[in-house]
């Protein structure tokens, strides 16, 4: 009853003093509106324009069930080892340790087992105090853009590119300059002749396999691009989140890898290897940075989800990580010769395409008297998406191209797939 | 063969035209150089000054092993229903759509029963669409101040304070404007003095128990604060870290209950009745708010970690949190009540404190004949750790206080606690 009473006088309905109580004079007006709460109303002002430009090439377009779907941004979730993963987190959640605060640059193990994976196969000295982990590439993307950023800087970005990379620099205030990307790579003389028109602070750049086309950057690209970001002391953002397949047998290591002069940020993502919904990204770069981007992590979300870090910490432990990534290699190669073949067969002369050196997707060019919108329309009506290239460029040109990811399909399905492309002719 | 003369072609090392392979005139530079590269060199600049004023508040100091830390931040995890959780965990891993990419304002099924029990227990008509997850509530106020603060933006906040919070709206440019808390909680006299000055964006507040002070704001206030908020055309951003331990029966209902002009930005955590670690809040407030605080956290880290989203979801569906939360709240108010009884016997005369009417903590103020920070490092010799008032005062100036945490320890170990502070005064 006391209670009662108390929550009523708290509230304002009742009034008590020299032990009277007594039915307030000025009953609370908030409690007589309630339920009156209009949810759309907003009763203050947004920032205008709408800040940043966040851009609504993020939005995927959902697909009816049953689509088959040229994804070129997932790895076949059926093939992961399920069972293995849920044993490590059932382990990590019995470790108190990773339930309570933590280190914003990521679980100790994990960051200890990441550097091992990268010393060992991308050839990055990555020490685990020199790696960050992020929530997935994008946190990366982010978080190096808060870090470095100034609102008006100039960035240069690969044209077509990763729109999702763009907008984590709009956010920032960064002015987006376009570079080509030709059969080698991102074109390193216009960038040079951009960076005559006024200095860069960072180049965002996808060298191992460039998004979207897969090509690779050349190797004397590579140097001259180092050397210019050294004498203009600007930063290189290398994005290598698909290292892991390369599948002509000639690996180009890492920009970061041959970094001496300290202007390589990387970012790597475990979204390829294990899966996107898990939310696991890495940076590495120069100390100093890596500190800056850590004081912006803890500012951001304070830190990572400790129990996951530690659960795939034991997958790469154990080795179980390699392997998977071992068989999925002969599985997305497998897959990729099946689509190459398929089109071939079925798209001879309406497509041309080159065999990408890894990665998870090809880059497919299409003959110039299609029209990609009618055909993407009439192929979802048959069952099949992809994507086309248009949302990978810049100004958002047409481009007379599509970007087929192979990886989530199986063999019979990418064959079916292409068949009900030409079908959708 | 052939594949090891490509990539050493692909490097620099040989030049192949003609059928002549040769070994190149122009080594690659970067190749013989690699292994010198110096981690701790930067070949760019950051911007300066430091951006943003990322506080150092935000770093707790580590404590030797064995330390009784009267932590006001922490539940304690080793009450958690672990083996409950790993079971949830275990059936999310196994449900592959969690394992792709999904909505950003987070899983679907734990968004409905989050709204299922903030409408039953907080009083909140809060659906699932105008609900966001976050990841924690750092998060939230991260997004918050992206989405609502231009640089430049007033915002008015507790002094004392929650520091984090500061940090979260300087990284957005904020100008921070401190007002001053007492026994009835944010005066809302002198937030309306400050109003005269020039308008605000924001205010940022914790009404159910302040932090660090633990007061409840009161009724006549909350209306105020309210009609300032329509009137200023200011959000209010209203932060309910732990909103679930009510001790003394009378629950206030939170201001966003109360909303009708849709000012209220509301942001909860699960930090407090599950763990820290898990990294799991929550946002609502104006639909179109949300929608744009939606986009800010797809640029910003796509989405969170669905996996451990719909393991929580089932604790919830299942009544296991609430369940968890009502063993806690005994278990919690009982440990209150242990330490506020240790204080009166060991410090009584030396510290003076209310019982909070909830939370976790208790605000003690301390005689001011004792020189805080030696009976703090004397007290960290002795085993016992405990968290001083000045590092929430805005201006850094000393407070005679402590807060409290009582929620971490069992009440053999506050009573221990409360003896070594003793004989370390």
């Amino acid at each position: 009853v006391l209670a009662a009473f108390r929550e009523l006088q708290a509230e304002g309905w009742i009034e008590a003093a020299c032990n009277i109580t007594r039915v307030s004079g000025t009953p609370p007006k908030d409690r007589l509106d309630r339920g009156r709460a209009r949810p759309d109303r907003l009763g203050f002002e947004l920032p205008t324009p709408p800040s940043p430009a966040l851009d609504p090439a993020l939005v995927s377009e959902p697909v009816p069930p049953g689509t088959l779907v040229f994804n070129t941004g997932q790895p076949d979730l059926r093939l992961l080892p399920i069972p293995l993963l849920a044993r490590a987190y059932g382990r990590a959640l019995r470790t108190r340790a990773l339930l309570s605060y933590g280190d914003p640059k990521g679980e100790p193990r994990f960051r200890a087992a990441l550097a091992g994976l990268l010393s060992g196969v991308r050839g990055l000295a990555a020490q685990a105090d020199r790696l960050l982990v992020t929530g997935g590439s994008q946190m990366g993307l982010d978080l190096v853009a808060r870090t470095l950023l100034r609102p008006g800087d100039r960035v240069a970005v690969e044209n077509p590119g990763y729109a999702p990379a763009w907008v984590a620099f709009r956010a920032a205030g960064a002015v987006l300059v376009p570079v080509p990307v030709d059969e080698g790579g991102l074109c390193v003389d216009a960038l040079a002749a951009e960076l005559e028109r006024g200095p860069l602070r960072a180049v965002y750049c996808t060298p191992q396999h460039q998004f979207p086309t897969t090509v690779t950057l050349e190797a004397a690209r590579r140097q001259r691009l180092l050397e210019l970001a050294e004498a203009g002391r600007f930063a290189v953002i290398e994005d290598d989140y698909d290292f892991e397949f390369p599948f002509d047998g000639s690996v180009m290591l890492p920009l970061a890898g041959m970094d001496t002069a300290g202007v390589v940020v990387y970012l790597g993502t475990l979204s390829k290897v294990l899966a996107p919904g898990l939310r696991l990204g890495f940076a590495t770069g120069p100390a100093p940075f890596l500190d800056a981007v850590a004081l912006h992590r803890r500012a951001a979300d304070r830190q990572g989800g400790q129990v996951q870090e530690r659960a795939v910490a034991e997958l790469i432990e154990d080795g179980e990580l390699q392997r998977h990534v071992r068989k999925m290699f002969r599985t997305y190669l497998a897959r990729r010769d099946a689509l190459a073949e398929a089109l071939r067969e079925h798209l001879d002369g309406v497509v041309d395409f080159r065999l990408p050196g890894g990665g998870m997707s090809l880059w497919v060019r299409v003959d110039p008297a299609v029209d990609l919108d009618a055909w993407t329309a009439r192929a979802l009506d048959r069952g099949v998406a992809f994507e086309r290239a248009c949302q990978f460029e810049f100004h958002g040109r047409p481009l007379q191209a599509l970007r087929m990811g192979f990886a989530s399909l199986q063999e019979d399905e990418l064959r079916e797939g292409v068949r009900r492309m030409k079908e959708a002719l």
